[in-house]
């Protein structure tokens, strides 16, 4: 388990600072991650990786010539912001585009999607790329919605030698893509990881058993079997991947052999002695395989075989020099001083830090409302404090049970920010607006952006001045339910917070047309919500998660949409004056 | 715990199998461990370091350019044999001399010094190098009594550095002993680690305490401490450190915080913010630190802070480049094919392996006494077979509780070798020195070295040819006895084996001058050994154990007395024929 922390809640920040100081030589720190030293040179593609922390070496771990350019850090096992993913890529962003790539994990998906957005709207060309490596995830024919794992790693590397390389973004994304399409991983687990505070793991593994299809954010295996031998295990990680080929006739390959945490340097071998037997054995060239931890997962005890079949393009990145923290190969970075290396100014470190400017532009109702939406947020936030255990228990069944960590992180952070607002003279509008931009910068994760963009999409609607009617109201949290569809990643019925929401919008709206009060309307409508939380125990999760997962999560209610409808409920009870 | 592997008895040649495969361009096998894929240069000393298996990326994981030009690899922390130090520095030498160099203890001194008296009379200038750096294994004024931890890695980098740079061996010997005595390292451990095979660890650390002191071969700490928060522990550790500074004013400090295992790099790095901030408060300079798994017990938790207080040359060689499989730094090796980079040719790969020739010139006498030797050695191994576990048990009180495999495997190899130069008509002399060569050479450890010592020293004196009398067998024993005492590192009162030896040959010899029958004499004296075996659980042990240890094996007997006396009473027990 983790041992060493000081605060847990301060822990990413602790390691970054440790990281930061051990590494100066190669990076240094941005708002939401890190940047290698020096710049990026023009003409060069940036590539910038991420994702959640507790991987190392992955993700920060491989910032450097020949890799990455950059890399968003998240909390443990928890998606960056989009603001924190656009923090770093402006930093890592010289003249020549950037690409951002993560695994595929929704909130990963969701919020470095919205960073290129963002981006783009200020001329920054970016473009999105989510790896897809692990064949336990999901079955042939749905390779886009596996996981990304150890695979991370080839993906990566090629694209980041590519971009060395000189090719422009498209040819980058290109070898991104054919990267991605050409590797397939398959894991096992022997023992879950411990979040820094907790004090129990995320899952265990019975005695003698292995779990196959193992998650790196501490999620559980797929399938429980007994614990094999050495070789034995080879023989499975080996047949299980290359039953999965792509369609390529190319005999070689490279090959990672990844240890999670607890697994040991000498374990690895011994069970690589029987892996590269078996692969010469089928007549497999195997080019400059890895052995040891690469991607890993807290002190997670397991390992995964990753393979990626090698065209020229793909051998030649593959085997190209790199020179990070803490994965170094052929030959050295260029000196400082040479063209191509200059060392950053602080200036320019400071470029992802953009200060949020409140319009001023409200009259008294709008202030008013301001004060409203200020304090129904406040409410929300300690009632949220206090059910964030029951919420990580629900979340835990079939997830990694941060959801409720990042429902106080991005409350609390929402709420202040209402208030400081609320408290300047903004209006209801700019109040939810800035208050949904802290919560999607400072929860991380899948709930984080899609609170940030409901809370932002009502206040669009509501405006700064006025009293809002019945009417406008409903139509905002339409809007708001709009907003979350177009960020994709779900539909209703696949067991999220939209299972909720669209009872209460639909029953908000409806009761409002009958010419029902709108804090009547929303009182009754909140508790459709609940219901409708309730009944999505029955549901069976469509995204984001491996199939036996899903299995398990039956019979128990979604998190998101629990607490979602607990929002709105309390919402309902601080509604003592209308905007 | 250890959860991957086949044989538990073949870990360490899978293990092997394993790195060689996966590391191919660095390095290749040779008979007892790895060297360098390329040939060592004209003129350039061969640094060849060692010990133990289970500490990788220490120690074949550093072996390459800039580092070491061999490593030898004992079984999971244990000590090579004299004969695979011998052979991998024969490998590893080109013309220049070689260094052997370790950690400080009692197996690794013995038998690395053995391989340099052999190394010598063979023409090969050798010296030989123990690290002591380890501050909680002996107090101030004691410093040469320290265990080697982490500062094998400060030393062996400086000493390797040095080679690299063209010193000759009075010059690369004096940069280690420079190094070693710059270097100061505190350890903690939070949990154990488990051999591969073993269902329980070799120690436990109570929940919610740390072992204060770790060793790296599973000896827990000294000292039991409640598990402070990270940055009380980087306290602890600096200010451990730093109240041990060497005599110097230097305030430029190489520092590493080593992993041992299972204490993951975000633990680490939350642990080096704040000692890289308290290290600089007291002035000192850090010069590129390593904040990582550099010398690992298994997947023991816990870490450890090593500082290296540097002058000039010491800064030189910290910085300089080296590419090895496990650790790289600065700038590339030179590309193979350079003139200083010749692949080694399979002729050369094959200089470690010498067939043992068994002389051929014993008379009818002698090959009956051969018979009876092999009978007897037979019996020994079967008996310590059926023992192990208890001599496991014995052992594991103060030491690593390796005892009675060692045991097991040094008396098998030599009851084999034993039966087939019997077999082959070789007389008594030629039968002991056989086996006794096997026992050295399969054993490992320290009873490995001192057993083969015996065996070959009793054959010398017994010869080949006629029927040995009483006061010969006697003064066989007696140079059996010797041998011990010259191989050094223990007197009689010590708890080690010579406190059942002593008696046994002063009685048989006692006997013996009296007139008794030498079978007779052989089985009261060996009456005598087994009371002396016993006696010693009052001893302290004075060498090769830290204080605190030594303390807590008193009440139990010496493993290796306790194995000496069970193998006496089995060698009278099985003498049916005078030789």
């Amino acid at each position: 388990m983790t041992k060493l922390y000081n605060d847990p809640a301060r822990f990413t920040e602790d390691m970054l600072t440790g990281f930061l100081d051990a590494n100066a030589r190669y990076v240094v720190g941005v708002p939401g991650g890190v940047v290698r030293a020096h710049r990026t040179r023009p003409g060069k593609v940036a590539v910038v990786i991420g994702g959640g922390s507790g991987h190392y070496p992955a993700f920060c771990g491989t910032v450097g010539f020949g890799f990455a350019d950059g890399a968003v850090v998240g909390n443990i096992f928890t998606s960056p912001s989009a603001e924190e993913a656009a923090s770093v890529a402006r930093a890592a962003h010289g003249d020549a585009g950037v690409l951002l790539t993560t695994g595929n994990y929704a909130g990963d998906v969701m919020n470095f999607g919205l960073a290129v957005t963002q981006l783009r709207s200020e001329g920054i060309e970016a473009h999105y790329f989510a790896v897809t490596d692990d064949i336990a995830s999901a079955p042939r024919g749905e390779e886009a919605k596996r996981r990304g794992i150890a695979g991370d790693f080839t993906v990566f590397k090629c694209a980041s030698a590519a971009a060395e390389d000189g090719l422009d973004l498209a040819g980058v994304v290109r070898v991104a893509e054919s990267a991605n399409a050409a590797t397939r991983t398959l894991g096992v687990a022997f023992d879950g990881c411990t979040m820094p505070g907790a004090d129990h793991p995320l899952f265990t593994v019975p005695e003698g058993m292995m779990g196959v299809g193992l998650g790196i954010h501490g999620e559980p295996g797929v399938a429980d079997e007994p614990m094999p031998s050495a070789s034995a295990l080879a023989q499975k990680l080996v047949d299980g991947v290359l039953a999965d080929q792509p369609a390529t006739e190319s005999k070689r390959i490279a090959v990672i052999l990844n240890g999670l945490g607890r697994t040991k340097y000498e374990e690895l071998f011994v069970v690589w002695g029987t892996v590269a037997a078996l692969l010469r054995e089928r007549g497999y060239e195997i080019v400059e395989p890895e052995v040891g931890e690469l991607v890993t997962s807290l002190d997670m005890a397991g390992c995964s075989l990753t393979l990626m079949w090698l065209d020229d393009e793909l051998e030649r990145y593959w085997t190209s020099p790199a020179d990070t923290p803490a994965y170094r190969k052929g030959a050295a970075a260029p000196a400082v001083g040479e063209g191509s290396a200059e060392l950053r100014t602080a200036a320019e470190l400071a470029v992802g830090a953009d200060a949020a400017a409140l319009a001023e532009r409200a009259d008294d109702d709008g202030r008013n409302g301001g004060r409203l939406v200020a304090r129904v947020l406040v409410a929300m936030a300690a009632m949220l404090a206090d059910v964030e255990e029951e919420l990580g228990r629900i979340d835990a069944v079939a997830g990694d049970g941060d959801h409720g960590r990042g429902m106080v992180k991005g409350s609390s952070a929402a709420s202040e920010a209402a208030r400081s607002a609320a408290e300047a003279g903004a209006g209801q509008g700019s109040v939810l607006a800035a208050a949904g931009k802290e919560w999607a910068a400072k929860a991380g994760g899948t709930s984080g952006v899609l609170w940030g963009a409901l809370l932002s999409a009502v206040g669009a609607r509501l405006g700064d001045t006025g009293r809002p009617d019945a009417t406008t109201i409903a139509a905002g949290m339409r809007d708001g339910y709009d907003a979350l569809i177009t960020l994709g990643g779900a539909a209703p019925g696949d067991k999220t917070m939209l299972d909720a929401f669209l009872p209460f919008v639909e029953d908000l709206q409806r009761r409002v047309a009958d010419g029902q009060e709108w804090r009547d309307a929303w009182q009754a409508a909140a508790e459709v919500a609940t219901e409708a939380a309730r009944a999505t125990a029955e549901l069976r999760p469509k995204v984001g998660r491996a199939r036996p997962l899903a299995e398990r999560s039956v019979g128990t209610p979604d998190a998101g949409a629990t607490s979602l409808a607990m929002c709105l409920r309390t919402a309902a009870e601080n509604f003592t004056s209308t905007p």
